[in-house]
């Protein structure tokens, strides 16, 4: 048998080189990004034109390949981290952690079973026990599972507590969320089979919380009706507004109709680290299953979501298969295989970027970063406040602050106050030096900045309001012009 | 207000040193593997002992942490693109895939929708586009999208298919599978709320194969029954054996009964890249969806699933949801915002790797891997056939052998050969210096060697095979001695 040549390598040389290329280019990157622009632009067919190809059979240098990415590639690409980007939940993400991913990614560290990878098993371990620590969650009992985000961590929950509380039949069971609950919730139950008339959305009052009362009706209804009553999700930090439900209330439900109660605090989970945080979320610690998102507000890079449990067992009961090729796979229960407590058999090994980053930073900087994005949002709200151009539609919480356009002199009605501030979105957006879109509260088209980037300073937000105010007089100039 | 110092970040100089490093760490990983093991050991209490601790509240050096890591973590882990890792589906990776995820990662690219990144979603859709080229797919009406790897491509097709086969209710809804599908199948229809009762499995022929004439009878049955038979999957290539599922006929059965027909190609899928391997996979383009799994045979590190559609607007039909925040996010359909085509919102940007891997090797190159690969499996097979020591159980299919040891001049009887052949992968383990474990076919403990790995060499087999021979030996001498 002749030596295989189709190895797929590059010389010794050419992979430093390469590397160290990439490194230099993370870091330029990391260093000039907030003069660049948050905001991308680019059409299906422009990108058509620039990447549209067959695949090639032959291959081309490695550098040129690289060149062309960085040119054409990260240039058309939003910058999540980018200081002036605002909307969503941005992704501030670190560099120790990014590096530690791609070292994961270089010895192709396989997480899925503890023989594969003692070490990978045991720093996931290790790294959700901090978090149910600081979330408050039974470090015994308790456990955990790194996912790919927040969705698939909802997604796991759901199917937890539906074979916990119903087991194979769910034809009865009724699940409550509120309609500020993220997407992601009603997406994972649409598609684990619930039905839409299976699926209760209750109403939230003026402040976007769980309506308690209609919430309880609701449940006595469903119990007369002989329905089942088996799980319902509460929102630490609503992607809209930050709104953290009533906590504890709802655990007290729960427990009373022994509902399965689920935290979805992909987005606001993090802000426990701070004292202001920790206060809003209070009852967390109460939550059967907690969704907590790394890549969100835990400054880790996409992707790295995460669902705490306040019993382990739960997930090795709903998750275990156990096929032949296994069988020599066996050990003690307490080397965790997570392929046994989730849904991904084939696993990166994602705690390692969280590991690296907190032993390098030390909770203490995670912490200060988290009040000061908290302290943030604040001043900006009393800065709002203290204008006559601008109006604050709900109060900043947990780093989020939502506000339009509404100046005291003028009278605008609703549909003008609409257009004007998405007018001011779109314009600032087409600029490209901010990322600020609009959402509906209470029906009202309204600008939302989400402020987690500990590399955000008061004047990035205090020049993008001077640009949204640029906008907002020209629009109303326009708009006395028509009338 | 005060600056920020909170920023998670290191200094530029302190950043390129740490990057490098790990750079250099991979590297080197990557020219020495073959001398370290590719098994690891470790104890749940040795890996305590290693690795427990709080959270701490201070920071260290990123240096230190890194080398802590490089020393404990890093040898604790084993080598899945070892040329001697021979178990379950090696991850054989290459280095310009580890870095340019590096460079996705560093950047933060968010993969989610259009607007974030159209270059990311052009580079989904162009490697997508090569993929379905590849296997025969409509390129036109065809789609699909990266997962995090098979398990949740398996998942994301059975949720499709029953969208659009059943609607919302799925209450008598079927499923066909073999006993030799992968267990990530039955894993995705349990979490997916289908209970035992509609889950058929049926039994294979002496090949491994769907026996045709048992799953006909079986669906017959059914829809006299008043059930609704709606998927079947297929495999093409099976974990134990290679083998591919007689993929035209089950065709045929699945459009003359309207069974959404799914194949399963995590792991074979990549040998349509080889001449045989085409030849074995003929009738894959008939399928209505399809998984391929980049991070095994397409030689891409971890997380890396696809899942191919026929029509890709089953996708979206079935994964779209639209919240308020997102109502800004709108732009043509041809731009696809590929959390419309699946679970994940957020996701990272998994296309480049495949992309940049491709453009810089090219894809004649991965073909040569990939027959090279299946030539050293029937290589191996020949040899072994040579031998008066080994019989081959199951012969070379798509780079998988099953074998075992039964030397032709003694009589053992079942049970003993099992207990040798267990022996001897007991014993390679234990050794590290190959992974070699058994599987059960037919009952029989037999060895089971995966050879996707282009860099594992005749050799590093044969050297194996002395290695078995030896505790083949040895076990015989101790069962002697026990007579
Ligand atoms: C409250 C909440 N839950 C869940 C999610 C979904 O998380 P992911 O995007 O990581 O899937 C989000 C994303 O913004 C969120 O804000
Ligand atoms: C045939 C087959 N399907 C699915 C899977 C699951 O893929 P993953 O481990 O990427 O989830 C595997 C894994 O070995 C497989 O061999």
């Amino acid at each position: 048998m002749k030596k295989n040549t189709a190895r797929l390598e590059l010389s010794k040389e050419e992979m430093q080189k390469y590397g160290y290329q990439i490194v230099d280019a993370i870091v330029e990157h990391h260093h000039t990004q907030h003069q660049k622009f948050p905001v991308a632009w680019g059409s299906r067919e422009e990108m058509d034109h620039l990447f549209l190809e067959e695949a090639p059979e032959a291959g081309m240098e490695a550098s040129k390949v690289l060149d062309f990415v960085l040119e054409k590639v990260m240039t058309n690409s939003a910058n999540m981290a980018h200081p002036r980007s605002f909307s969503f939940v941005p992704g501030p993400s670190n560099y120790v952690s990014v590096m530690a991913d791609a070292l994961a990614t270089g010895y192709n560290i396989f997480s899925g079973g503890w023989s594969a990878s003692p070490a990978a098993a045991e720093l996931e371990i290790v790294t959700i026990q901090w978090l149910l620590k600081i979330f408050g969650f039974p470090g015994k009992k308790g456990g955990g599972i790194f996912t790919s985000g927040g969705s698939m961590a909802n997604l796991t929950a759901v199917v937890t507590a539906r074979r916990i509380k119903c087991g194979d039949d769910f034809s009865k069971a009724v699940i409550y969320l509120s309609d500020q609950a993220h997407s992601s919730n009603i997406k994972a139950i649409r598609v684990l089979g619930f039905k839409k008339e299976q699926i209760r959305i209750i109403p939230t009052d003026n402040e976007f919380k769980f309506a308690l009362n209609k919430l309880k009706n609701c449940i006595a209804k469903d119990r007369l009706e002989g329905l089942q009553p088996f799980c319902l999700i509460a929102s630490a930090g609503t992607t809209n507004t930050g709104t953290v439900d009533p906590l504890s209330e709802l655990a007290k439900i729960c427990k009373k109709e022994d509902i399965w109660f689920h935290i979805d605090g992909a987005y606001g989970g993090a802000a426990i680290l701070s004292v202001k945080g920790k206060q809003l979320l209070k009852g967390i610690e109460k939550a059967d299953s907690l969704t907590v998102d790394p890549h969100k507000w835990f400054y880790q890079p996409y992707e790295m979501g995460c669902l705490l449990v306040r019993n382990h067992k739960n997930l090795s009961h709903t998750f275990t298969e156990k096929p032949e090729y296994l069988r020599d796979i066996e050990g003690n229960t307490s080397e965790i295989n997570f392929y046994d407590h989730g849904i991904q058999l084939t696993r990166r090994f994602r705690a390692l970027k969280f590991y690296m980053s907190l032993k390098t930073f030390g909770l203490k900087e995670f912490r200060d970063a988290v009040t000061y994005n908290i302290d943030l949002a604040e001043e900006v709200e009393n800065l709002l406040r203290g204008s006559k151009s601008w109006e604050v539609v709900f109060p900043a919480t947990l780093a989020v602050i939502n506000f339009r356009y509404n100046p005291i002199k003028q009278n605008y009605n609703e549909k003008e106050l609409d257009e004007i501030n998405q007018y001011i979105s779109k314009h600032v957006v087409d600029s490209r030096k901010a990322l600020l879109v609009t959402t509906l509260l209470h029906g009202q088209v309204v600008l939302r900045m989400c402020l987690i980037n500990p590399r955000t300073s008061l004047e990035d937000v205090t020049e993008t309001l001077d640009l949204c105010k640029k906008f907002a007089l020209e629009k109303e100039e326009l708009m006395a012009g028509k009338v």
